[in-house]
């Protein structure tokens, strides 16, 4: 089949590779209803992040289970799963406790940018839902496989209460999730840190109440006059720079808790401020499979639209140019149509 | 008077100061009942701390008020309080928050370690007993003031839950009290790192139930080997290293939260290793004064028994001898009588 495979930084191709197939007994494969291009394989692209080789991209999905394996026991041909990009056994004491991105069988899943990918761990990992959803709802539902269910583990991470005041640092896709879960969560005050005009009208349409366009010492400046000089109960730091973590840990209130899912990069952080700022921190690649079940309910009742974020939608046969749009910012995050 | 002078390194005189004497309307004077010697006045006499000069010292105190300002509401001359290391005025914003060590009007107490002091801020940071408290209790109701308050807050930054495993790094005083808060929460199982005959004694009987005398990559084993490979729910970091700390995170369950109190001196952190971690922390100048009314509670019902971690008991003409016997781990915690 013709699937995504970067080659080495900035070099995207759609090309022939080996039909995925049933590896262990655990695994299942799907078809892809939709697939997408996440923040983080910009990384690579950008050659900023070491490569062993040409690398297959993708690793959110949804889709209909094709085949499983003989152990398979939660999930069936036919039926139309959602599933984490960290692929986990739910059963381990680590998934127990909801952190499966911690599973003790945890790998990552990759190959999604396909019309067919394997799902190991499949009665781990995969939800199915009751019935075969619209298919207006399936850039929602793709959503939930790791973008939205980022944005709710920085919420939730960052500890979000109602009422709260909440600072969402990175404007993002992951972001703009972090404002909609800090809205479902009953966040009072959402200031959206944003310099973009398209993503600053999703945000607000996502709840924010504020936007701050500044950054640095001036962005600072303007959280603590919008928080009568106090700072945010929550931060949601979804970008992953020193800069961008500086940002939320300025913003935050003593005993606040720094919500943190941008992959850190060059981030280091000096004990001793962080002790005297009283800074709380949490963070980690999302446990979404912890959240998926409540999720794809929130987006079959259609309470909620996270594919709303996708302002991108290709073929996937052009995946390369979606990787384009997202690089140079003139794409929030590209959906691929299978 | 005679009160604590460290001139320097190594040097602690008994020597002559200005009586204290009311400031601001809002002082109150002490008559101190007894004052101690803290973990963190051992980084000025070990030189690990630059000095500006001669300094007053001593930062834990109880005692019967005085004399008080103009504007003091709360607190009279003839009642017996408990205040905390932090000074506060307990009714601006971070203080409602229960973060009242870092009150915008934030001051660190000094020069406790003497006969009588100025307690600035006395509305906000004294809280009176109904009656005079038996001579007994005294040496309780000032561990409350700093050592218990700072172990509780590193159990609560910790989140220590019923049933919880908690793993404690420290057995100096602060470390002991963090057993005894640990307890106090319900936890099911606390593993106490020490290497100190005395000290394992003294953590065993505030609860701990299993101690680990390993350090480095040994201790962490241990962790391991008792909690099933899991690593605890909650850490208690009650010293201020680099080695503490990562031993701290590298007990730590994903998901986990460590609660750090030990002030970190070249403590630097990895954000990509905390993030794949998934360590949860919280850390800072313990808020003594959000723990106070209950501790001393549990003090005055003689629920727990705190001041036992007083193995030093000094007339404070001693005070040289009682810095010299803690810097040497001769005591765990030396008391000062007035």
């Amino acid at each position: 089949m013709l699937a995504t495979i970067l080659h080495g930084p900035g070099d995207v191709r759609y090309g022939h590779v080996e039909e995925p197939e049933i590896l262990k007994p655990t695994d299942a494969i799907i078809k892809l209803s939709a697939t997408c291009i996440c923040g983080s394989d910009l990384w690579p692209y950008r050659g900023l992040q070491p490569m062993a080789g040409p690398a297959r991209m993708g690793h959110e999905y949804c889709g209909v289970v094709v085949a499983v394996g003989s152990e398979v026991r939660t999930v069936k041909p036919g039926q139309f799963v959602v599933g984490s990009f960290c692929l986990s056994d739910n059963t381990c004491p680590h998934c127990q406790f909801g952190f499966q991105s911690s599973c003790v069988q945890r790998e990552f899943m990759s190959g999604a940018q396909a019309p067919y990918a394997r799902v190991p761990l499949a009665d781990g990992t995969l939800v199915p839902t009751a019935v075969m959803p619209s298919d207006d709802l399936i850039p929602s539902l793709l959503a939930v496989s790791d973008v939205l269910g980022t944005g709710w583990y920085a919420a939730d991470a960052a500890r979000v209460q109602p009422g709260a005041t909440v600072v969402v640092v990175g404007d993002g896709a992951v972001g703009l999730m972090g404002v909609l879960a800090a809205k479902q969560m009953g966040a009072g005050r959402i200031i959206a840190m944003s310099r973009h005009k398209q993503r600053q009208e999703l945000a607000l349409e996502y709840g924010a109440t504020d936007i701050v366009t500044e950054r640095g010492d001036a962005g600072v400046a303007q959280v603590r006059a919008l928080t009568n000089g106090i700072g945010a109960d929550s931060v949601l730091e979804c970008v992953g720079t020193q800069e961008s973590m500086q940002q939320a840990i300025r913003s935050a209130r003593p005993g606040a808790m720094i919500g943190y899912v941008g992959v850190p990069h060059g981030v280091e952080l000096d004990g001793q401020s962080l002790f005297f700022s009283q800074t709380g921190m949490l963070g980690g690649p999302a446990p979404v499979r912890r959240f998926l079940p409540h999720l794809m309910d929130l987006v079959l009742s259609r309470t909620i639209n996270p594919g709303k974020v996708f302002d991108l939608d290709l073929p996937l046969a052009d995946v390369a140019e979606g990787y384009r749009a997202m690089d140079e910012r003139r794409a929030i995050k590209t959906l691929l149509r299978v």
